[in-house]
Formats: C-alpha cells, structure tokens, sequence
C-alpha cells in the first residue's frame, strides 16, 4: 500500500518524466507511464508495471485512466480529444453506475486541465486567449491563406516570424522570414507540414505570424496552480538560447528585482487565465446546463511560462508549456521544493512545497548531442565523448549530474543536465564558464559561437551594493569604495542622490533599494549629510556612511552628521573620506551572506599585513636615515 | 548502455538502499540489490534485475561478483567471510586467465574493503583499533567470561554498559547494568544472544563492558573516504536519540565551531584508521608475500561516526558505520552533494562532490512507528496514522518528505522521514517543533517525552553575534544591544573583553571569533577605546563600535577613537552610547544572510513609526499645552 494513496499516471516518458519519477519516488507515489519505447527514460527508473503505447493514443490513455486516480501530462502533444471526452463523460453521466473499483474512467482526474493543455498546443489559440485576458504578447496574426501571409509581412514588415500553430517544439515550426522570396518557401515549407485542426470544417492553413521581438533578455518562470485556484511562482530565470535550444539557465534572473516581480505577475496571471478555460468552450451544447458549468473541472500542476524582457523594460509573454519544464531544472537543487514534486503535489491535491531558492546562485546547463550541424559522429564515439563529459563535470565543486539515460547520443538531444549552486556571483559565473569549457573541449557542440566566452561575459550579476553620494564633487573620495568592491568582485551600482536637491529621488532609491535586489547601500556626503542617515531610515538594509570633508570644519560636521542618529534608525559610520573602509565593511558584511567574500577579506588583511611587513624589513635594512 | 559506464552491487536492500537507487538514478548508473525481500524499499525503485537472497548468503553475493564491477553495503551485517575471500582471491590467482567477460568474482571490486566491515561489526575489535590508532573511545573491556564482567563492573562502577560485540542495532544488543544483580540478568540475556566468532577456537564470549560516558550531547559526521585514501567530511550535526534511536538530527549541531573543527578531525582521523586495515590481518599465510602487501584492496565509501561531546569539551569517538547513515540524511537537501551520492562516486572511483552545506539551518526528523511501547495498533490503522503524518508534513513550508515504501508501520519501525531548511535558526526550530507536534497529535510515538518540548527547549541555536564591551560598568548601554537581539530572534553571547587589560584574550577572541560561527561583532568601549578598532583589526567579521560616555569629553574621546580608523581597518561606528541603534545594525547586516531577520527590520521600522504617529495623534488632540 502506497501511504499517500493516489496513483498517477503520466503521458509521455522521456526526461520530464523521469525527473516526475524522482519526485513520485520520495513520496512513494506509483506513477504509471505511457510511452511507446519500453525503456524510455522514465521507465528505466521503476517496476511498476507501465503502459508501451504511443501516448497519443486513445486505447493508452483509456486503459491508463483504469488505472489511475490521477492522469497528467509531461509533453503537451499529447491526444487532449480523448482526454477531453473522459473528462465530459464524467460530467455528464453523473448518474451512472460507478464500478466497484476506485478505478475507472468515471473517476479519473486530469490534470492540468485537457482544455487548458488543448489551447496550449496551439499557439495561436493560445496567444489569443492571452491577448484576450489582458496579457502582453508579440502582435500575431492569422494566416489563413499565403495572401493574409503576404498582409502581415506588410503589417510586421521583414524579417518577421511565420509559425506552425501546432506541433511545434524546439525550434522546428519555427521560420524567421527575411524577405518575400523566403516568405513562399516558408510557406510552402510550413503549409505542408502543418497539422490541421480537428474541426475538419475549418479553413485553418495551421499557419500565423508574428512580429519579431528584440528582447534584450529571455525570461521563464515556473508556476504552479492548485486544485483552489491559487497560484505560487518560482523565482524568475534567465534562458540562454540558440536556434530555440535552451543551453544555459541563470537562477535567478541577473536582473532587477523590481522586473522580477514583474515578471512573476505576469506569468501568473496567464496561467490563471489558461486555466479559466471552461469545459463548454469545446462543448457548446452543454452551455445551458448550469449545474455542468458549475463542476467545471478544475486545473492544476506547473507550467513553464517563457518571457520576452525588452529593451524598455516591458514584459511580455512568450509561450506557455503545461508541464514541467527544463528551464525549472535548477528547482530540484536549488528550490526549496522541485518543480516535480511540486506538480505532482499539486494534481493530487496536497500542500504545495515552498518555491523558494534556497541557494544565493545557481544555473544549469543543458549536456546536448553535437549542436548546429548536421555532422554525425558515430553513435559510440558520440557516447564516449557524452560519457566522458560527464565525468568530467562531476569534479566541479557544487555540480549535481543529471544523465537521462537515453541509449544514443544525436544531434541536439538532451543527453542530461548539470546544475551548480554558489553563494556568489562570481563563483557561479566561473563554475559554469568551466563547465562550457569542458564541453568546449570535448568538442560536442559547436559551443564556441552558442554559449561560452561571447555569452558569458554577457552575464552581469544583479548589484548588491549601492553607492550613493550627494554630488559629483564627492566622487574623487567615493570611487575608492568602488575600487574596494571591484577587488571583492562584489557587483554595485553608483549614482548621485542628494537629499537636499532630488529629495523625491531619495525617497524612491531607498525604499525600492531592497526589493531590487540590493544588500547594501554605501552613502557619502558632506556638511550638513543628510543622506546616509535619511537613507537608513527608509530602508531595512544596512547603511554605511561616508562623511565627506568639506571646505570648512575638517568633515566633523558631517561626521556627527552621519554618526549621531536618533535610537532606531542606525547608520555604520566610517572615519572621514575613508570610503576605502565603508567598501571594505560592505565586503565584511556580505562575507556573512556570502562565505567566498569572506575569505576574499581574510587574504585582503594578510596582504596589508605583508605591506606593513616589507616596510618594516627595508627600513631595518637602510636604516631611518636613508628610508 | 550505461554513460557512466559501471554497475553497482549493494547488500541490502532498505531505505538506505533505497536513497543510494535514487543517487544511482540521477547518474544513470545501474544498481543491483541483493535482498530476501522481493519488493524491498530499494528494490521498489527499479527495473533492473535484482537478487532476492538474504545478502548474508555466500551464492547471493557470488551471483553479484558475477555481475557487477563494485560490490558495496547498505548495511554492515553482511557475510564479510566470502566478501573477504573474493578479494584474496583476487590478489591471489593473478596469472589466472581472465574471462572474457568483464563480469566475473576476478575483476569485482568491494568497497568500503570487507576487512574494514568485518571490524566495524564487531564493536569490540572497532574500540580496540580506535584506540590502537590514538582515537579517543570510552574505557572498555573484554568480559570472556562472567567474572571478568565482575571485574569490570568494579572497575567502572555501576552503571555501565554491557554490549554485545556484533550483530547490535537501534540499541538491541545493548544493557545499562545498574547493580549486580542486573549484571547477572544481562550477562544471561546477552550470552544467549551473542554471535561468535568465526575462529571457534576462541574463547570469545561477545560480550564486551564499556563505561557509562556522560556526554552532553551526541554528534555524529558522515566521512566519506576516496580510492586515493583522501577523507573529506560533512558537517557536524547533533543527534537526538532516545532508547539508541534517533529522533532528530540537527544540522549544523548547534555548537561552537572550533568544536566542530575538533569533531570533524577526529572522525576523518578514526576512517583513515579504519580503513587502513590491510588484507593480511585476516590471512597471516601470505603476510610474506610482499607484491601482495603492495596490492592491498583499497577501501571507499561513505561512512557514519557518531561522537559524544562530553561536559568539558571533550570529544570521544561513539561508533561508526560503514555505509550511509540516518544521521546524514539531511545532506540530501541541504548539502550540495548528498551523502549517497558521494558513496557511489567514491567507489566508483569518480570525482567526490562538494559536502558543503548550501542552507544556514537544516534538520531531519524520523516518522517512526509508535516508539517506546508495547502495544501495537491494527496494521492498517498505524498505516493510515501514518499516512495522516505524511501529508500534514507537506504542509510544513520548506519540507521535503521521504517516505520508505515499506508495507507495515510497526513499533518503531522507521517508516519515512522529513526534512525541513531554514535561513534561519529560530524558523528551524519552529518547523522542527511543528512537524514533532503534527507526529505528537496523530498519537504516534511516546514523542511527547522525547524530543518535544524539553528537548527541543535544550536546541540553543549557536550564537551569530558577539556583544563585548571592556568593563562591566558600560554594560547598561551594551545591555541594549541584547535587547534588541532578543527582540530579533538572534542568538548572541556577552562577555568582558579589555584591550588594555586582558589583551591576550582579546586577541584569542577577536582570532577565533569568525571559526566559532559569529558572524557580527558589537564592541562598546568608553575613553580611550581600542577595543572595536583592535578587534577589527583581528578578525574578517563586521566590527559595530559603540562609543560609551565616560566622565569626560561627553563620549567624543570615544567616538573619534572608534570611528577615526586608517584604511583597511573599519569599523561600523554608531552614535554615542546608542548600544540600541548597534543591535539593530547588526540586525540589518543579518538580514543579508537570513531574510527572516530583514523582515523582522521592516517590521521593527513598522513599530517606530506607529509610535511616532500615536504621540502626533496624542498631541494634536490634547493640543501641546495639555501634552
């Protein structure tokens, strides 16, 4: 007997699902797999007895609703018009004889909802339904004909995006039109592929267009709905793509925490208002019945929401994945809770796990088959080299090796995945940079131009540290606090604010400085000084302040300025012009977050040490006179 | 084809086989387990094709040679006689001709080495080496017959322990001698369950005496030693046990970290002993034979040393166990390698992961079975009880649940366990306290007298912030820095420190401040004032300096010679006898590490403000003559 009783079945066997596997394990949960290959990847992991169908069949998924109390889903392409008919039966022949057993089609749940994963499939649908609820999405338009084709490129101008609305993953589907020539081999291209709807009615080409985007980052966040409706994100990542693959994820996000929150709204609501989709939208007949739309069936599980971050500042949403997802690898070890054992926590209707990062940094990277060419190594040359690859990132400190066991290495598969975890930013740079490296070495995958030295240099950590001070004239002193940090390799940001001149702006820096991400501010000023201590008192952060020597007073008027604040609102004072010593503080107090720093403080004192020390030794050696 | 390209054999098949199926897992590599149970915990979890023998069988573990490159342990009461004779043979028939296979008894490995095994099995003979190689054990005995056991009972005096040699477990095998007339009863008891020897020409009775150790608390570390005999080490955490079960494990153990330091050294010095047990101590016959010697099995794996912290500070070595342990099932979540990954890395031969903590605070709590008790419920309503405990545990933010997959819960029976991740020591013990209160409620275990209340009360998390002033008239300023540290949840210490005269143990403090676990000083010094300029020059940590008024000069002699410190050196200054405005910097520096604790700041700046607006109300209505 399983002591968390339900059984759940899933859709689809590859990496996805046996990560699921992991999860369902520790919680002794059987899940129960739908998968042609008997040994796909997620099978390999368990003796449960599973089902070798394509899980796009209607007799899979029937005699795996038998079984189950639960289906869910870890490949959208899956058949939602079987799943959509069980999940009516149910509804509609409320007064049908239920068979003994506590399984059946007649009591089996679907999670995420098959309307919800059935829009989801078609990504015109599915930006429409966003545009609908309010969400912002790339303009889109229909293409019905190659003449409605030849329109957008009018509306979009080049190059813009033609699409095949279903069936697309992983770039394929996908066609970046420069010019009209190109646009009739897309189309050609496209149109032959296409798979048509289901409604043979229907004039639809399968085709759409799509304005292109320049984004300056893309975005994902993971989100998990539960059977209540409510809905709890993971922390924004940062996906580094080439050709629609996913080599790299930065958790989080080296990006401004008020843009986070931001893009955790967004990402939220559209996968409320992909859930809100009601069974009667693919049945219009039962539209009348009221007690049917009251047992509207309800959705849940994670989903894996991509996003688009402009130049501007915009958010705007990309696609949507209605299952977990590889740019939520990272979760398993750096979450508080995975966004496996979250989606099967939340489909079976337990308390959802915390999505909290409990690490400072992580990202992972994808181990993929030789990337960007169509040159294939022979299959076990090719696993030797994947083999080898693995073993290697294995000796980097912090990594955890994901292998997906799949039997042949090909162009572009995802062979398994690394995750690292540092609590500094510099040291999960330089973790992954050898990671590529390893990879680059091994040759596999035309790294060089996709993700190492290029892509790399383009990852700037979020700041920790502000500096501030009140005016320009303070630079010459303040710049030696950012000297000091650039020696921690502690990532800051520096501007002015004056208290008296740009008071709003005061205002506005300390209380946004925490929620965008900063630890520490570092305030100057001088005279009057107003600025670290109003500063302080409008944040919870710790404040250092630098008093500024002025004209007049040596600095002690700023320095009792800074120093003496009333009881509840402290400022960390340092000695006159010494903003040496409030950048080395700022380095003291992170070491306490941040253990590397710490250490970076330790050899900092031994080397002013060693300074003093070879004084010493020369002024012993000429002797005073001659120093 | 496996990418890392080894097969792994285990003996035993339980939870702990289970947790290294799930390592084996994410690496891909295949694991076979050999237990009498067919649908054993670890057998649960795989296809593969395991051997359902009792892994104490000789053709069991044959059968595996014959089909594994290691062979390796879950459990230490294994059949260490045919495990040995594998490796003889081995060193032994080296011109054998080899099979073709790479499969087959001449090319298995066994890891951790079966000598080491067989000596950890018999606790005697485990003390005996211990003690050999210079590790602190407590006094113990050989007792061959009952009069010896006199004999050592007048030389501990009572009580003390009577320990059966091998085959002890979870406290069987184990009995406190109060009087002589219990040592009679236990000797009884005992001889007719002790295993002997294999040499029967021994007079060996397996039974050996141990003094009574009063420790005050019980530690233990996980070891893991690599093929190249390199050992590195896990934290240092606390167990909390009751009738030789554990109940909890705190992770880090709430202790100073010098002790920790002493703790780790001594176990990473009792594996290097122990596995430096060579081939030949078993098979005098071929001691002569040198290229023998030279080829002596190595040894590797993970490996559990419980310790005892004694009242003055001692530490004294406990036992060990030669695989995995419940002690260190924490390192799954809370660790960037866990403890069974890094047994399968170490004895196949693969680099060892980091076993750093990646949290602050983390622990386990065992769901056992009703501890403590006789009397059995009905199977399946213990189940359901259970059942009940694992889902209210998923309710606990930041808890991952583990449950064993067995079929029956029974008395004591470790059924699953949970653990929880904090940033912060006060919301551990509160996750702690309500996951024990959710097992307290669903009636299971006696826990109310075992780790509820009292000892969670005794958990007293390590302190983070050192309070120090230089004598005892500045501690009505300081004491307001405690205050506030109360008032935060922050575990602090207080004490004297006078630079001018205790010098030397200000320089101990300062040097030994950041090893011990602080991570924010707070110094108050009046006049003069050295002391926060002196210990900042002594320690990497964040230096708060607090100017105490003295009779003259108003408290600004103390200021400037705080504050005024050359570059290189600061010091986090605060105003004038604002030891209140130190504690809540402190506070805010915390807040980086812990983000409970920056919470705790927001709400604090909350209060104050409330405060304010109360007397503006109060003014405004009563108008300021009546104020």
């Amino acid at each position: 007997m399983s002591l968390i009783k339900q059984k759940v079945g899933v859709l689809g066997g590859g990496q996805l699902g046996r990560m699921m596997m992991e999860a369902a394990h520790r919680l002794n949960v059987e899940l129960i797999v739908v998968d042609p290959q008997t040994d796909s990847p997620a099978k390999q992991l368990s003796s449960n007895s599973h089902i070798d169908l394509p899980f796009t069949e209607p007799n899979a998924i029937m005699e795996l609703a038998n079984r189950v109390d639960v289906i869910t889903v870890e490949i959208e392409h899956v058949d939602t018009k079987t799943l959509i008919e069980i999940v009516e039966n149910k509804f509609k022949d409320k007064n049908i004889n239920k068979k003994n057993s506590r399984y059946g089609v007649e009591n089996v749940n679907i999670y995420p909802s098959p309307q919800t994963v059935k829009v989801i499939q078609d990504k015109y649908l599915q930006h429409k339904i966003l545009q609908e609820s309010s969400i912002a999405v790339a303009p889109f338009l229909n293409c019905s004909t190659l003449e409605a084709a030849v329109e957008a490129a009018n509306e979009f101008s080049y190059p813009f995006l033609l699409k095949a609305k279903r069936g697309a993953y992983d770039g394929r589907g996908n066609v970046v039109v420069k010019s009209k020539e190109q646009l009739y081999e897309a189309w050609n291209n496209l149109s032959s592929q296409a798979i048509p709807t289901e409604n043979s009615n229907s004039n639809d080409s399968g085709i759409y267009a799509e304005k292109m985007i320049n984004f300056s980052k893309e975005l994902a966040v993971m989100v998990v709905q539960e059977l209540n409706g409510e809905v709890s994100c993971y922390p924004v990542v940062e996906t580094i793509q080439k050709d629609n693959i996913c080599h790299v994820v930065w958790a989080p996000a080296p990006i401004d925490g008020l843009l986070m929150k931001k893009a955790q709204t967004l990402a939220c609501e559209a996968i409320k208002a992909l859930n809100s989709i009601s069974l009667n939208t693919s049945d219009q007949s039962s539209n009348q019945n009221n007690s049917l739309v009251q047992q509207i069936p309800k959705s849940a599980g994670i989903f894996g929401v991509e996003l688009f971050l402009l130049e501007n500042g915009d958010i705007i949403l990309n696609e949507v994945a209605p299952r977990p997802h590889n740019s939520g690898h990272y979760t398993i070890e750096a979450c508080e809770t995975s966004q496996y054992e979250n989606h099967l926590r939340a489909i079976m209707g337990l308390p959802i796990g915390s999505t909290q990062l409990k690490v400072n940094y992580s990202a992972m990277i994808n181990l993929l088959g030789k990337c960007g060419t169509d040159d294939s190594l022979p299959p076990n040359d090719e696993n030797n080299i994947m083999s080898n690859i693995f073993e290697q990132v294995l000796g980097v400190p912090g990594a955890t090796l994901h292998s997906y066991g799949k039997k042949y290495t090909k162009n572009g598969r995802k062979m398994g995945h690394v995750t690292v975890v540092s609590d500094s930013p510099v040291e999960i740079r330089n973790k992954v940079n050898t990671i590529l490296n390893i990879i680059d070495q091994n040759g596999l995958g035309n790294y060089k131009n996709v993700v190492s030295l290029q892509n790399l240099i383009a990852y700037k950590p979020a700041p920790l540290v502000g500096i501030i001070m009140g005016s320009d004239s303070d630079l010459p002193v303040m710049k030696l606090a950012a000297n000091q940090l650039n020696s921690f390799g502690i990532p800051f940001e520096l501007t002015i604010v004056s208290a008296h001149r740009t008071p709003e702006r005061m205002v506005q820096y300390a209380q946004t400085a925490k929620d965008r991400g900063l630890q520490v501010i570092i305030a100057g000023a001088g005279g009057a000084a107003h600025l670290p201590g109003m500063v302080a008192a409008l944040t919870p952060l710790p404040v250092i302040g630098v008093p500024v020597k002025g004209r007049c007073l040596d600095g002690v008027d700023s320095l009792y300025s800074i120093v003496q604040m009333p009881r509840g609102v402290p400022v960390a004072t340092v000695a006159i012009n010494n903003a040496d010593n409030a950048g080395l503080l700022a380095a003291r107090i992170l070491g306490a977050r941040i253990p590397t720093i710490s250490n970076g403080v330790i050899e900092y004192m031994a080397q002013i040490k060693d300074e003093v020390e070879t004084k010493i030794e020369k002024l012993e050696s000429v002797g005073y006179e001659n120093y």
